[in-house]
Formats: structure tokens, sequence, C-alpha cells
């Protein structure tokens, strides 16, 4: 595996240097509330199904739109790991994280305005088996948390715009 | 649906207003790199699979985890949508949510550090299909976008703290 995607991840990086126009990029999510708090989702030919579990008034038919921002986070770390061991050739035998968030629902539930609705913070473990040294992996976490998108934007705000139409 | 809901969102106002301890909740979400960039993710009972399309070197098994960041707002929104369109009795027949993110890969790849990792924007549309009037449906935007617990981590940054575990 990791011959092929030095070569994917070079190739990449010279091209997007030389034509940096070819590195804009959208991606899209399209979902409907299908009824209740369950929304069905799709992403390209991907389906999703996000759901409240029933103690917050859901049919738990998925993981929960908070719970899927956690889950965008372990698989991001663990791919800009496995993109970053491989572009800086440090050993990666596996990777595993495990993210919790705590969150304050008098905030989402409107019940006190100076509660924020999300996490107030995310707290996660980066399991790595390596044979590289401890400063090899020090080197690899500064480069992954610098470069790892669904941190960046957990980090700095995100402009978002979000137009209503009304059918 | 709207009867019940009704009393589920009364119910659990009057008990974290009286309780407020009992508003204090954790979510987690485990997962582990499977091959190439295939990330195992676990949710509770829910399992969920998240890859790269083949342009960025994956398999392409599963939304990757930016696409997943805007499926986990969508979701949020039409979530938040339901609950004070109930909350506030404004009636709401169906929401749906469109979602785009410009991202710009020359930061992901580390080709400019002066790139952002993350989407530079995200645009959408909510769709809504209701018979209330503008002005309300004006005042239930505002309260959903006061109180959606995505949209508010990717406008105020989230204290994340990863540690990096050596096995």
């Amino acid at each position: 595996m990791s011959e092929p995607l030095t070569t994917i991840i070079a190739a990449v990086q010279e091209q997007l240097r030389k034509t940096p126009a070819t590195a804009q990029a959208r991606f899209q999510s399209n979902s409907h509330l299908a009824s209740g708090f369950r929304s069905d989702v799709s992403i390209r030919q991907h389906r999703l199904v996000v759901d409240e579990p029933a103690a917050l008034g859901g049919g738990d038919a998925g993981p929960n739109p908070i719970e899927l921002l956690l889950a965008a986070l372990g698989a991001c770390q663990e791919i800009t790991y496995r993109a970053y061991a491989t572009a800086l050739g440090i050993d990666l035998d596996s990777v595993s994280v495990k993210l919790s968030g705590d969150i304050d629902l008098r905030g989402f539930f409107g019940v006190d305005d100076k509660v924020r609705a999300g996490f107030q913070a995310i707290h996660g473990e980066v399991h790595i088996k390596s044979r590289a040294s401890a400063s090899d992996l020090a080197r690899l976490q500064a480069a992954v948390d610098a470069h790892c998108p669904v941190l960046d934007m957990l980090s700095t705000p995100v402009p978002v715009t979000l137009e209503l139409v009304h059918v």
C-alpha cells in the first residue's frame, strides 16, 4: 500500500504546485427530514441515516449529528496520519482514534442562552502502532494537526451562509 | 408526530431548568484505519465507513470526512428546524438541506501554508414547505441558527485536545 500512496501524494502535490487552479474542489451533501428527527442523507452514491437517540426524542435509526461530527474528526485524523506518515517516510502500522465530546444540553434546548449549543470541549486519544521514534511521532502529530481539515474547521471559524427557500 | 414531540421538548426543557446537572451529556466515537484511507467507525450500535474518493487516493467505500461534516450540518439543521418549529408552534411540513463546501486542496496537501486545510466557505439552501408566514419562518430560522449545535461548532472554536498514545 505505501508505495503507490507515496506516488499518488507526490503526484498530487506536484500538480497542485504547478497548476493551483486544479486545487479548487467542491463537496456536497443533500438531506431531508424523513420523519420525527430522522434525516436521510445522500452524498454522491453514498447514503446515511442520521437520527436522535430515544432519550432526545428520536428513533435512534443512526448516529446523531454531533456524533457524526466526532466520526468526521476521527476519520480525518486517521486519513491525515496515513497521508503524512507516507509523505514524511515515518513508519505507521496502525492508527485508531477515540473521541469524546461534552455538551450542556441547556444550549440546544434554549434553556440558557449563555450556554453554547455545541460541544464545550472535545477530548481524544490517537493510538499509534509504529516502529518510529518518539520524536518522529511528535513530528508526525504536528504535521497532522496542522493539516487535518476537520480539526481546522473546529479551530478556525468557517463562513457559513444558509439561505431559506420557502417552497 | 407533533403532539408527542411537543410534550417531549417541553418535558426536557422543564427538567433541564430544574436540574441543570442532568444537562451534561457525553457523546463518543471510535474508529480505526482499516486499509489505505478507509476508516471504520463505531458509534454505540451504529457503524459507518469513511473513505476518500479514487481521485484522492482512496477506495471510495464511503463519504470522506469533510462530506461527513456537511452531512452532520445538514441533519443538524433539519432536526433543529423540527424541534424549534414544534416548540414555537410554527407549521413545518417538510425541510431539506443542500450544502456545498469549497476547499483549496493545497491546504491539506501542505503545498501552501497560507491556505487553510478545511473549507474556505460553506453555502447552503434550506428548503421549507410550510403554511407559516414569511415573518414566522424568519423567526424560526433565527431560532434554529442560534441553537444548531453543528453550526455553533463551525462558528465558534471548540477546544480540542488530542493525546498521542504510542502502543
